[in-house]
């Protein structure tokens, strides 16, 4: 309420406790003007009333909202069903305009604000996660995908010539497909083995370059060679922002050599539902170019999700968060490492994978061939969700190239194994309980080795 | 609840009003098993309770919120603010997997199955509506321009050597930039004048047909064209589900000739907010093909919206809004004409216009070269939306492409004029109201116009 | 948003946009100023989120939201649960305070607005409805029968010896259970019939005041007597609000003669949820006193509901709700008097009721004495709730008091009758659906009745 | 979904993840199953969305949700507004009949059943927190004040020749006046001092019990007296359902002596919004009386509230805030002692009561008579809510008896104080900011104090 509402107030409830009232909403006031002021994700989170009173307020600012409104266009926010227009806090424009994605909109005053102080908030979390340079980003409702497919093809304007992207193999089907959506040919560099670990293979990398004089690549030494052949560089950070390690090497790439964006998942770094990204790079002028390249308006919600998730949590519940995630990997290591031994296997050393880790499954494959991919499929019905079973000799096509050994990221890796990731929001309480399951899993699938090696035996025995 | 938990409720309320209870909850399952079984829009609207009970159910399906699920995967639905938890009903997974946007989740069958019951129930609407014989579609939660972008990808994968789009002018920046976004070089097809109405050049289409050998296009006598050359054709379909006319036009177009797919906007047909559309066609393979394009899981947001509102509304509720849009349409026409004679000018002749109309500034612009524009102003300001002042004399830059008389769809449309349109979900009320404000602001034009001449002259005066 | 941080907003979308959206936000702060002003029903309803934001900036106010409060008291209005604080938008501390449920908490200024808006918003209406000179009312969180309770128990201390309450004879429960609660001994006045109908018994009344010397009575000759004897009268004027009869009635009591105080449930004339009534009254000291009575806070949610209540409907709406009730009642009649004459049975003439009607039932009895009782679990079995069926020969003891003829207000009531009312809210669709299957039941009923009849011929034939 | 329409979702949705999605479904039935089955707290707390969704089962089952209804009553649970449907989960019938709280409504199962199960849950709740052989409870959506005359009430009909209540005083309004509004005449027992602490005058009881043989008195020995003189006694238990030491008082009372009901409030146990209590006792037939007192239906809200927080707390969630305010009220013990010393004042020794304490305020009132009061304001100014400073100078009219040293509960306690209360709910953080607030405070009136007084010398000086 203004000024003069509070004041009309003060014939029905004496002033003085009017006036303590008044203060009160001043200091939500207070926050949202820091907001405003800093465009930074607040350092302490917001009450939920704080975060709808915000919201509420942009919302006004909405012409569909406009208690006066008249609309005559085919397009005018109207909403036919009240749960919808509530769950959008009847936020219904959208953001951006035809065009630009980022672009302010001359009837919706309030989601325009919203989509400026998201992107600007986020920006703020790129920085204090480690991108400490970064100097543009925006929020962008489609998956990570196709994201990367938006840059490319943002890229292909820059380059017409360009056919081909070198891409050291990782065995995720959006990410391939993201470069052949956009009309290019993948140049699959495979990884070369240290110790347990895969490595992108660097000098196949400038053989490759050699061969093509060509275009698109990923980390740090990579981001060297592309400055020195001038070759754009598009990072698929993925879930990276939870972890230092990551946005430190994107940092560092920046600063040693070329990085022209790098692209993350929202759902997966900020705990909000499927559905939106984030582009952000260096050079302001090629991350605008790239928002220039959505062609038309899009949906608000991603934006209204991160943007409540920060306010809500916060800078330092964001960090708290990273700060669980991090311990967390550490007892996950542990007790899987643990478990691993139990059972006669080991847990795989990756040290440079600071979220997955993974056990391997070799002597339960030696046993029982079928015994891998029995696993996966009882985690699965004891709910255990996430813990992937890699058996290593899979093939698969997709859009038309043959991977072996897909889902291992290598052609012949050479064990079978589980991973698990110490993600962002996971609990000990996951961890104790996916070790527990797994345990079982294990124990039965032994047992039932035995009892048919026994059958076998009786059957064979005169 | 199950049978068991009505049983053990009969010990705390007597058992014959338990027993009309679960009749009653037997209702709303009959409601959803029409659902499922006919995967048709229902006749007749659902409560907001019924909805509300199906997502529910739903969520519960989803391995987010399984009650005893363990996670340990770097995606597991994990939502750090229960506003957003909330808002998505628990919702969180998105739809489609890494490679298809249409395909089925493991971890999340109740996501999975909305995301097919909301493209089955709006293939019935577009039937309904008039394209009687659309074989498949999907929504896809992107604007209408990143959907034809999408589409435009697709085919490229289909012609590896196509490079232009013949493309009818139309002064939308979104469908222009979705053709350069994906890469291809529109050619412009100047519309031809037909009275005050603009024209598809068809003769300019075959002739530069023959000059290019090309690939992209737009209605009906279009679609002969097409099929006689065999060229892809995709339709903008924008807001065009609103309007049985559009509708039949694309289901003759496909019968007669030739279309590939047609796209249209979600929250400018469905009355829901910004951010999806509709990819639809006649060949159940190429769009299939499309839905395999967007690399990645997909924001649920769209579909939950459309989903909502079409259970909302009904079938009947829908064709009631329709019938409501086309009727107000000829109220517009009569009240707009009235007005325009009053002050003038005439309402344009577009007969083939199903939903927008436009009244002449050609009087109001002789005696003021800025009047035209001021009326825009001076609407916006009145909280009148969406009436669009075109002078007809713009120059814009739309990706490198200059274009003269820009938002008037050609060169050089003979008179200035102001549009403005029975869309779905326009009341009675709107229409009156936008008159009202036009008639004082043309009033308060004109006055001011004579007060300035009689200023003029007084000053010229000795 | 404050002036302040409107120009903040400045900085990040363009400022004629966020001047109008800040001329928006004034529309909404305009209707609160009215209502804050002038204290009454708005004209016309206002919008959803104008309510929600009015709410929730009364929330604001009270100190459990303070974003800087530590509270060390018993009772700070914390909340446990989510679910619970946001359905009661974070109003939490109640109305009144220990002594008087109408005066205002220091802890609670957002409440206690609310609560003094609330009973001055309901004032009005009971104004325009008809009471025109009521001069105070205030919503109680109890229902009328406890109301009534409190009204008895404040006239006790005005008059401690008095020991009956006059009470022409209505079996409704809860109002006889009001005096009996209250510690009164209530003697019963038996109506008297007139034509179809029953009416107070004057004579009886005076009569009993002869014999009594005593206390409380009910409506327009009764206040003369009242008024003439010096007895306080209150009035139970359950669900009478609806009907402008009922209120002219009160008003025309008050003016002639004596009332004291009249007590009308929230739920049966305001939509609402159970749980409310308001007592109001033409002396305001009395009504204080009552308030005074009830000893502690109360819930706010009654007083919540009606507001949000009357603000969405507004002046206009509720009128427009009544002047529906009115029509549809006379439908209601028409229709149920059609179908009685076709059954041999005829609608009851009772033209002082305004809202309730009955057919007699008297055919059906004679042809089956448990086809009345039948015909009432047949209704309710088909989902007509609320349309009664009255035999006339029930006994019941009610707090120790044996009524004969009970339901039908009379100890011997001439005919069995089913009753149905027309309240508020009703609509054409309850009454056509209620009809129809009235209809087949009464069929079924005789043709069970012809075949136990055949059944019986047969058996007793040779 | 029932069974049939998970097997139809196997059409569009692979069978293993619906049969998964079904199982995840059953785990929230059988939490159902076993609330149903035992009518207790479950153990563990439930999620948000098991709660809505049993709630939202219960709401089917009411006749104003039947997606048949037809309703002609006066009374059909219709609603007006959805922001208040919505908010009520759609429960609108409230609780109870006209003439029984506490019975089942043949038109609103899932309210009837709802009201059932809170009362089960509460009473299973009482239990656990100490009185181990409570037979029987309700919630009763009223104050503590007013529940506590309609247990009065009820006793009048027992008693009909009764008139007074001995009343061992308690300064707090709403309690005396539950005994007025009754029609009672309390009889003020002024408590005698033992250390610091007011302790009940059981001589002076007796005496009076010897002068009037008379009615109703207050614990553990007083249950024994009562008993001895077969004295009804009702034991106002306002917020001490949070401390095991009270309700092992009144299990001890009901053991050695008598207690016939024992009323608590709901929100400042159960940290619910304030309107409601539970009455209580160890006779179910006098409880059920009480019930048949209340006059009519009542509103579900408080029973909802309660029902909820206690499903989400669980038994476990409860008593671990229960404990924590325990160890709170030690830290808050030792913290205000630690303050009191410094500034020449105590913590008063009031080893019987384990919820609220005290700090003397002797040594500021002997230096400044104002600055106590002064200090009272200075905290409400700080939002220090629940502080109370008592001069116990204070006098005091309530319903015509006279108060000496009102708010002291004595006539003349010989400290001014200030008490601060650990109630459950409380943080850590509410008692550190306390603390630091009234330091400042009393820094600030000593200072003032030393300057008024350095300005007095310094006047006087020549």
């Amino acid at each position: 309420m203004n000024q003069e509402n509070f004041c009309l107030s003060e014939r029905h409830v004496s002033s003085s406790y009017i006036r303590q009232g008044l203060q009160a909403r001043r200091g939500h006031e207070q926050l949202i003007r820091v907001l405003l002021q800093q465009g930074k994700c607040p350092e302490e989170g917001w009450s939920e009333d704080t975060i709808e009173l915000f919201l509420s307020e942009l919302a006004v600012m909405d012409s569909n909202n406009f208690l006066g409104n008249c609309g005559v266009g085919e397009r005018e926010g109207r909403v036919a069903s009240g749960l919808v227009a509530r769950r959008h806090y009847r936020l219904i424009h959208g953001i951006g305009r035809s065009g630009d994605i980022a672009a302010v909109q001359p009837k919706a005053a309030g989601s325009s604000l919203l989509n400026k102080i998201t992107n600007s908030v986020v920006l703020d979390v790129l920085k204090f996660t480690g991108a400490r340079s970064v100097s543009s980003c925006f929020v962008v409702p489609m998956a990570t995908g196709m994201s990367l497919t938006l840059c490319f093809l943002t890229l292909r304007h820059r380059r017409p010539k360009a056919r081909y992207i070198l891409w050291p193999r990782i065995d995720q089907k959006s990410c391939f497909k993201s470069m052949v959506t956009a009309g290019f040919e993948p140049v699959v560099i495979e990884n070369v083995l240290e110790g347990d670990e895969l490595r992108t293979n660097l000098e196949e990398v400038e053989r490759k370059i050699q061969e093509f004089g060509a275009e698109n690549i990923l980390l740090e030494e990579l981001s060297v060679l592309c400055d020195k052949h001038n070759i754009p560089h598009i990072v698929n950070n993925a879930y990276g922002v939870q972890s230092s390690k990551c946005m430190h090497l994107i940092q560092q790439g920046a600063r040693v050599g070329r990085i022209d964006a790098f692209v993350q998942s929202l759902d997966k770094n900020f705990m909000v539902p499927v559905g939106g990204a984030i582009i952000a790079g260096f050079d302001e002028k090629f991350i605008n170019e790239i928002s220039k390249m959505y062609p038309g308006r899009a949906s608000a919600s991603p934006s209204i999700d991160v943007l409540i998730t920060l306010l809500t949590l916060g800078a330092n519940g964001y960090k708290k968060l990273l700060a669980e995630r991090k311990e967390l990997y550490g007892q996950l290591a542990q007790e899987l490492g643990t478990l691993a031994t139990r059972h006669g296997e080991r847990l795989l050393h990756t040290p440079h994978n600071p979220i997955s880790l993974a056990m391997s499954l070799e002597h339960l494959q030696t046993h029982s061939s079928t015994a891998v991919t029995q696993l996966g499929s009882m985690l699965f019905t004891r709910q255990v969700s996430g813990a992937r079973v890699v058996p290593g000799n899979g093939e698969q096509v997709v859009s038309g190239h043959k991977f072996r050994g897909f889902m291992s990221h290598a052609d012949a890796y050479p064990h079978p194994y589980l991973n698990a990731a110490s993600a962002i929001g996971i609990t000990r309480e996951d961890i104790t309980l996916c070790m527990k399951r797994l345990e079982k899993c294990l124990k039965s699938l032994w047992k039932n080795e035995r009892e048919e090696q026994e059958d076998l035996q009786n059957q064979t025995e005169p």
